[in-house]
Order: structure tokens, then sequence, then C-alpha cells
């Protein structure tokens, strides 16, 4: 079971060198980072050993470019729906810039929020806001398990990729804001986008 | 000598199966994109092996929020100067968001920018502007060598920050925008802020 204030792998610590192994970059999780805090406080020293992030991996696997995303935001499960990822998406958007949608998780029940029912919530902000931010039209980036053997990047107009089949977890969502021509091209080589894009494309 | 183009491993990838090694996130550079966009259009198959990134290393080392940050940006060289790294702060600080800001390099010279160079560049650009986005009293974050046995961290004031000996490449800069008191609280035991932060946090 899951130890949520970290007290164990504290506890351990005070006594001998101790090790907490987690998936990716380890602070891009704030309770990686408020673990961190403690430890120091208690005179605990620790040091860190970075890992490849979905943060970056997932950006460079389908072809956008890293400099041109804004804020990250997580998409929660259905039953705590909330209009804040819309809202970071319109904000990125507003500046012409891409946003990164991890999608929320619980590792415990091995409960993994699909790319197609996070698309599927962002259409329902957008059915109630109608601010056009993200319409079935809008072109969307999936991404499943990446880092893995067997990723698939898959980019695709909204109302497709709720249909599109990405299998297991974990699986990442991009909203791309506005593209450079190279990124279009990178979407139709990595990701299968549609060929039309290109006269989008600036 | 460096292959611009690239022509040289694509040569070779058209033979047999070949490797380009990069330190990093391999995509995080626009131009291994534009490499891997060449290589798909000659039907050279790719797959990615994702690296440990700056990107996400540099944040989680500080103990700022990887989720508050907004675009990341490169600050260029004296001779190549430019008020974009400028611009890009005050946009993301408009919001509330932190600025990543890598620092130029050119590796076949072995030359890689500073952060005590890249934070008097920003200061010269205030003193045109005065807009207040990077003043001498501003916080920022400078570490070098994240990822290393030796890395350094530190956030203090710009004023002291250019000051501040790093030591050896590489080096990035970040500069806050609105601190959470657990970013502070971060900072303080991270990167040895000035504990009289505590007072402006959230």
């Amino acid at each position: 079971m899951e130890d949520k204030s970290g007290e164990t792998v504290l506890h351990e610590a005070e006594k001998a060198t101790t090790v907490l192994l987690v998936p990716g970059d380890p602070f891009v999780a704030t309770t990686h980072v408020a673990l961190r805090i403690a430890a120091e406080k208690r005179g605990i020293k620790t040091r860190i050993i970075h890992g490849a992030s979905a943060i970056s991996a997932v950006i460079g696997a389908c072809g956008l470019h890293n400099y041109k995303f804004g804020k990250t935001v997580t998409v929660p499960f259905p039953e705590n729906t909330s209009e804040t990822p819309y809202n970071v998406i319109a904000q990125n958007k507003s500046v012409g810039l891409h946003t990164l949608c991890l999608l929320d998780l619980k590792a415990d029940e091995q409960r993994f929020l699909s790319v197609n029912e996070a698309v599927k919530s962002l259409l329902a902000v957008e059915e109630t806001n109608r601010k056009r931010i993200l319409t079935t039209e809008a072109l969307v980036v999936g991404a499943a398990r990446v880092g893995s053997a067997a990723p698939v990047v898959k980019a695709d107009y909204a109302g497709q990729i709720l249909k599109y089949d990405f299998g297991g977890p974990p699986q990442s969502l991009i909203v791309p804001g506005e593209m450079h021509f190279m990124e279009v091209e990178g979407l139709i080589q990595f990701a299968g986008a549609p060929e039309e894009l290109r006269r989008l494309a600036k």
C-alpha cells in the first residue's frame, strides 16, 4: 500500500542510504518535491539520479518543437472533471503555444485515463463554453507508451482521435497551437497526421 | 568537424543500422527533429531511446514545480544579443509562470554561455526597456552540471547571481514567476535561496 506521507522512506533514510525509485523524472511530480523538502529538513542529504521524462519524450516523439510549449496541465478522471485543462489550453493557444496534457492515473487501482476519455472530457467543456478552443475539427496528438519498444503516436482531428485505439497505458495528449511548417512535417512523418495540414502551415 | 546537414549519418543509415548519440533528450533540439524527418522521407525507419533532459532535470533539481513553467527560451551569446528572452520572460510572468532559459553553446568551439553572462545580458535589456521584468532585485536561479556528481544550484537576487561562481558548463538559468509556498521552501532547501523569501510566498 502506498505511503502517502513518505514516512516509511524517510524513516529508513534516517538509518541508512535509501533509494526511492520512481518512473520518469522524479520531480515532475510535486509529491516528490515535498518528500525531498521533508528529508532535507530532517538533515537527510538527498541526491537525484535524473531519468527520461514523458514531459520531453512525448514532445520529441511526435515532432513538435519543445520550446513552443506553454504550461503543462493534467486532465483529471471524469468524476473530478474540471475546466482547468480547457482554460490552460486556451491561455497557451492565445499566445500560439502548444499544450502537453498529462492524463490522470491511480497507480494503486491500476486506473489510467485514456486519450479518448481526455478528448471526450475536453469536448464536453467546449460544448458548454463554445470558445472554439477544442472542437471535433481541431488537430490533436495522442501518444501511448512512449519510451517502450511499442510506442504509438497519432495526430488527427479530435473527432477521429475519439475513436482511435491507442492500446494500453500510459498515454498523453497534446493540443497544438500555431505550427511551424517543420512541425507539421514532423506530425505527418511521425504521427500519421492528415497531409492536408501542409496548407495550414506557416 | 560537425556535419550540419546530417548527410554523413543519413548516408550510413541507408546502408546499415546506425546510431546517433546525443546528450539529453534528442528532440529538444529542433536540428534533430529535422534530421529524423529527412531520414523518414528517405525511407529510413527511426527509433528513439529517450534520455534525461535538462528541460526536466534542472527544474526538478531546484524545487520549482514543473507544471508552472511557460515557454522555454534560449539566451544567445552577446554577439547575437536579442530581446526575445526578455520578452518571453515577460509573457510568462504576465500569467504568473516561470521561465527556463537554456544558455547558448558552440560545442565545436567549446564555448558555453554562463549564468553570469546571461543575467548580465537580461539586465542590459531591462536597462533599456524598464518594464521591471528582470531587475537586480529579482530572484533568479542558476544551475550548473545538473545530472553530474557535482551539480550546483543557487537561487539569489540577480545582482548577487551576477557575481556567483557556478564553475564549468553546462549551465541554465530560471526566472521564477509567482511562487507557491512549497516552491519557496524548495528553493531555500535545495538552492540556498534567501530565507526572507518566505514572506513573499502564497
